[in-house]
């Protein structure tokens, strides 16, 4: 096959960052080069099959985003994205790496809901793809799958505390699956918010009449969503799994991970660029039906509250160990739209897997984070969390070449017009300017995006059998 | 009616001690009055009906205890002491007052089962009662009938996090009742221990073969006491009610509780004499069955992990609000032998309404509280915080003249053939040697205590029709 | 003597408010009474040689401010109130006792300063004052000068972390003092400013010519207040010594305070109405050398921060035990103006003794505090705070007739040329409306104050010969 | 120059650990590769000059230790080891780089004592060395000169809290000193013990005839340690200088350190192993003067308190960056015996420079700590903290090749006639048993230990002029 060697570039790592030459080998990252000062480099250069220039560039590990829902099924309609589409909208954004979930719903064997996974996912990726299996519905049944799918490379099993009827588990349900995830050392996934308690803020509000977009966020109290994460971290603390809480958006559910962490518990949490960017005011408050864009759980935050520096802060301390999208798309013209007169029928969901790797680089621009900590949330992290590491999410020798360029002078418009690739007909993110560009993403040593170019392949991605969590303490 | 002149003693109150003469005229406090100074006192000395020289006695409130479970129904039994002879027992040990618990079920009207507690309290009990009601079964009737009760002086509501199946509610059902208490005003008393978690510890336990009733306790783990206070506080904190947590014995709960009032929400935590001097290591893990005893829940705790010395000092700091008993008596033989192989069969419950004041004054004897935070926790708050003051908890001017003289030189040992009065086979606190006696005994005017004789009459004794709670802040 | 009768009013105590009677002989309360209910009452009524009638109006005990600093010489001037004048100006506020620091430098001996002192009051007051020693010069001599005035009724004793060269004290001087403190069980108060760090921003602030008023409050940055306090917490927690943080400002450093009360520790915080009514923006910042009628130490804190709200949710639960006033009056002319060029040449010091029992009653008003938080803070808990219950701060028999009797339906508009009585050139609460009036004011059974009338006398005030605290847990 | 080839080992970084070859040109390291899969790595291993067997072994970053003091003046005697002695033994343990400390004594120029410092270490280091400076006399000189250090590679600046009279900075020098550091971007060290107050216990300690080494223990209590480090903290938030508190032995000031660090603020923890293996009651209560082996300041902590314990989860949560030796022996005859008759005149300083790396490594094999942690307390984030990075502390194209070979199935027996070559007449861990083996080590491309056999030369060692610390978030 043939050798690639990536040169000039700045080697990004969540360490450090350096000047390095790469060089690829049929799919794999075989040498890492001290640049320019030995022969050897002079020769890599020379005899490689491909050389890219990385000059001024950052040279990163592809983007691994932890949480996405392509063709998921939600309220009687579908995620958006398919596999294939949404891949490909995710290579354009620099991320190389997808963990989505596998759905389990109460009386289905695990075993079958994977298969159907892999049925949807198979030849259609233009990136490498894991799965983590929701269990909808715990009982002796699929407890006893969790072993055979940790063989199978899906070592994360996730559980809600919301949606009673559909995936809620009770607090019984939870100890035994985080009884065997513990045995497994299997890592416990978690959407923490009060579904029980919600329901009655929800249906309250939609006796008063509340029915807009906005008070799908006022339902969605602060308190139910800290609530849940302090329940699930002390039932975690009792059974002695490790435990990831997703989609974090409160600063308080933040501020008990925190604290369960400084006693050293394995809690990890984990936020989305909406959380960060996005807010109840100014998004889910959008005059008319233009709110039901960013309904999504956990909800947006209130600015005025604060949430949105204090989860910057997290990502600086390390509370918050990775960014995820929980990218689950739905249009609003036909999906979203079916909450037009109760929110609490608009598909719960916001698409971004195109924008994560940007809109976290702006977090560097914007003194927010340091383009180390940049690379670990978006790639390194979550490919240890997920039991990826070292063959995903870092630039080494023996890793995949999962490689992306990044331009920190080039500049990226966010938009339906612009750099929007994915199966939606809207953007969450209209209108944002990034200081910075994806230029080129290498998926296994093959160049799938580069100049603003796809040149990816259906089925080129595929299965990432992941081992245990690589980040417990 | 007749006049009695206290005289001679110190009268303590949560704000100090002070030596003071007592004037009661048909059954209420009339006047105090410094001693010796004036020719008033003098002339009220020689013209009372009753003289009582206190000298070198302290003179207290009738102690409050504001958890009582007398008749109550548990597990195909009923708790060993009827009103009668549990508020006997109560008055020998100095307590005037008790709050019981009218219980509902699913599907009873919350009237019809106050209507029942009346009936059986009524021409009954030695000392004055009143009623919380427990919500088995939250519901839009149940919920209707709470601001009905309040009216009738019945302002304090519970609900238990524990007991699926039986009185559990859940967290939907919580944040219904605690708008409608925080609407009326009312208390909202919670059972914190997450039952539905603990019935998969229980479930594992008996299959393990672990059915002693050690580990009665070892599955009521404290981390599920500590969760379950955590989520009461902030459904409370979401709803604005006011919320007590009963027979906290975890440190960790405390701490919850400790870090809300901190913030200066309305959260209160009572304790119980169990909790301070008995322990999982001794007492339930006591030979054979023996252990059965201290079957009670929340369970008693570890004394290696520290729970006991911890509570002491949470009583100093004011986070514990108040010491009741949680009195729940049930005899070993035909009783609690229902548990012989299998704790969970073991009905749930400790007696010692009698105790209570004996058992704290040890604490200040031993240096673990001060003379006056024993009576604040033993009578002032517990008459505040359940709407009954100034009528119950000071001695002062308009108070009903329920009233202890306490000798702190007297003795009182503790034990079946000895203090004991309750309708028990056995003593929890067999042995305990105590330095303090209550040497007489006033309720509402009449001596029902004297000298060890018991004075009193059955019905003497009345309901307390109560006001919303005086002790929020 | 004489008897007096107040009859009709609403007694308030920190445990609670009743309608009571209170009858006074010979400047002591002799009695409290269940009014109307008894032949004695009515006998009581008619045959006092004095009746007061206070229908709808507070009766409560005479407030003790427990910080004032008459005829206080710093900077090269004097405090402009004398005992005389001070005093005066307090009851017209309905303050009854006051505790003044007599004052100790380097080199002299603090029985002197006592001396000095009593010279200064005797035969001048208009109510009873005690005195706290400030120790400026902590040595052998000073030392073993305690447990001398604690014989003589001083049992607590003010060092300054502030102040370098006048009276600041060393960390190892602190240690001495609070070993001593410690081992007389004497209480060791405590001005918790880092003043080696505070005179560097000073003379940076200087030199940047920064002279205004307004950079005396960013030169004594909260991190000096907080940092100083958690310091005198920790040298506490080594010694042993009881700690009485005095004038806390900072909200973080009431945080220190409430930490460590939580675990137990004697530490006491007090604040003025100056830290919850006024700001480093609006007073401080007033144009021209306006701001100078507000530079006090600690300094007025920044609205923006929220430092005023923190101060009364502290009250509320108790982590502020007092509310003193520092009373140390200086006029803009001839005092203050010394300062013109230069804040650092400002005398400190605020005066509102005359306005304190108002300004916290409109805390009540506001729904900040409760009735008997207002007694507590601002009479009873003073009171045991330096040993002087049940002489001062309650309303009880035995207790000295220190009567406030308080209309909430009255008015009082603070002002020069409205309430002021105290020896100042300006108000600090110019234009503040108060909705409550102290009409009538009882000193050791004397009417001093009624209905806007002064009725007291120079000299009937007397040293009050305090004991240790009796506020310690 | 030659090559090195160092092939078949575990490569261990903080982020993972990987079968990776080295390639050593030079000095540096050049290249690291995929073992085995390509040619190239095949050619490379055929032509290196040197190839290295680390089969079975470990590879990782030579040890940084951040904290030394060689020929360090100390109560009129100098640490033990020279430069050449202690560079040479630390070699022996696997550390390739130290950071020691040039000292300013006020009155001296900081610039003259760094010259001084460079001429003992020049030509005579077995390995590469930096030097922190210690500001003993913060004056506008000392400040001047912190800028012109920074620019020659001195980028860390150390005061102290201690030793009044000797290096004592009181806080207003402190707080120019980090308002200098924080406008220079440079790191502020602090050893935090409130001096002032420990010398009035060590004064109080001999007088009561405590002389034992013991009370050295006990005269430096952790509230002192604890409160100057929140001093410390405070100070550092006012000025915004980063903060790096050397060797902490507290749990107490841990905990305000992490607490710190969850603000976000740029507070760094380091501790030694001494604080993670000895303990108060066992080594400085040794029977006789045995004791005085382990007097060192901060003092060993009591085990009963559980510091220990608490230290090494600290480490975990990442709260303690760094892991350093404090290396400064003295000999028990002519040194330590100096204060046989009192504590006070003991010099204070333990000697393990030779042991860290194996102690460390103990910690991974007790489950105390990651292996990739172990790298990262002791070698990658020393680096960074101290601005050396990439050039030390990782196996990374373009660092300097100073790699250990640590065998983990190796032994290690530490004790005077064993493993020891530091300058010392006892080992402070004398019997201590490592699980591990250093068996070989190069310092920039040089083997200078390997199979227990020292090839290198003095003089070998080069000044590292460092940046500015690369630590910061």
């Amino acid at each position: 096959m043939s050798t690639t060697f990536i040169h000039g570039g700045t080697v990004v790592s969540p360490t450090g960052s350096q000047l390095l030459d790469v060089l690829v080998d049929d799919g794999t990252i075989v040498a890492v080069l001290q640049p320019g000062s030995t022969a050897l480099a002079t020769d890599l250069a020379g005899s490689a099959d491909i050389a890219i220039d990385a000059t001024g560039k950052y040279v990163i590990p592809g983007g691994v985003d932890g949480h996405t829902h392509m063709e998921m099924p939600f309220g009687g309609t579908f995620a958006s994205d398919t596999f294939e589409t949404g891949t490909r909208a995710a290579a354009w954004g620099g991320t190389t790496t997808i963990v989505d979930f596998a759905v389990q719903n109460p009386g289905m064997r695990i075993q079958d809901t994977v298969a159907a996974w892999h049925d949807k996912a198979a030849g259609n990726c233009a990136i490498d793809y894991g799965f983590h299996q929701i269990i909808g519905g715990v009982d002796a049944e699929s407890l006893k799958g969790m072993a055979e799918l940790v063989d199978e490379g899906i070592t994360s099993f996730k559980l809600f505390m919301a949606y009673p009827g559909v995936f809620y588990s009770d607090d019984g349900q939870i100890v035994r699956a985080m009884q065997e995830a513990a045995g497994l050392g299997a890592l416990l996934m978690m959407h923490a918010e009060n579904g029980i308690a919600i329901d009655v803020l929800v249906e309250q509000a939609l006796a008063r009449g509340d029915t807009a977009p906005y008070f799908h966020g006022t339902s969605r109290a602060w308190q139910l969503e800290e609530e849940a994460t302090h329940r699930a971290i002390m039932l975690a603390q009792l059974t002695g799994a490790p435990l990831y809480i997703v989609h974090v958006s409160a600063k308080q559910a933040l501020a008990q991970i925190a604290e369960a962490r400084g006693e050293g518990q394995n809690v990890f949490g984990e936020t989305c660029p909406q959380y960060l960017y996005l807010s109840l005011e100014e998004q889910l408050g959008a005059p008319g039906f233009e709110g039901a864009k960013w309904v999504c759980s956990t909800p947006l935050r209130s600015r005025e509250e604060g949430h949105q520096d204090e989860l910057w802060r997290y990502i600086r301390t390390g509370d918050v160990a990775t960014v995820a999208t929980d990218h689950c798309p739905f249009c609003m013209k036909g999906q979203k739209d079916l909450g037009v007169d109760n929110f609490a029928n608009i598909p719960n969901g916001i698409g971004s897997v195109e924008h994560r790797m940007d809109l976290m680089f702006q977090g560097v621009k914007d003194g927010r984070i340091s383009l180390e900590r940049w690379v670990d949330v978006c790639a390194t992290t979550p490919a240890k969390m997920f039991g990826m590491y070292p063959r995903k999410g870092i630039i080494s020798p023996g890793a995949d070449a999962d490689i992306v360029i990044y331009d920190p002078n080039g500049h990226t418009s966010i938009g339906l017009e612009k750099t929007h690739h994915m199966n939606m007909d809207y953007s969450a993110y209209e209108g944002y300017e990034i200081e910075g560009h994806v230029d080129t993403v290498l998926s296994k040593g093959s160049v799938i995006i580069d100049r603003n170019e796809y040149l990816g392949t259906k089925g080129h991605g595929s299965f990432v059998k992941r081992g245990l969590s690589q980040n417990l303490i």
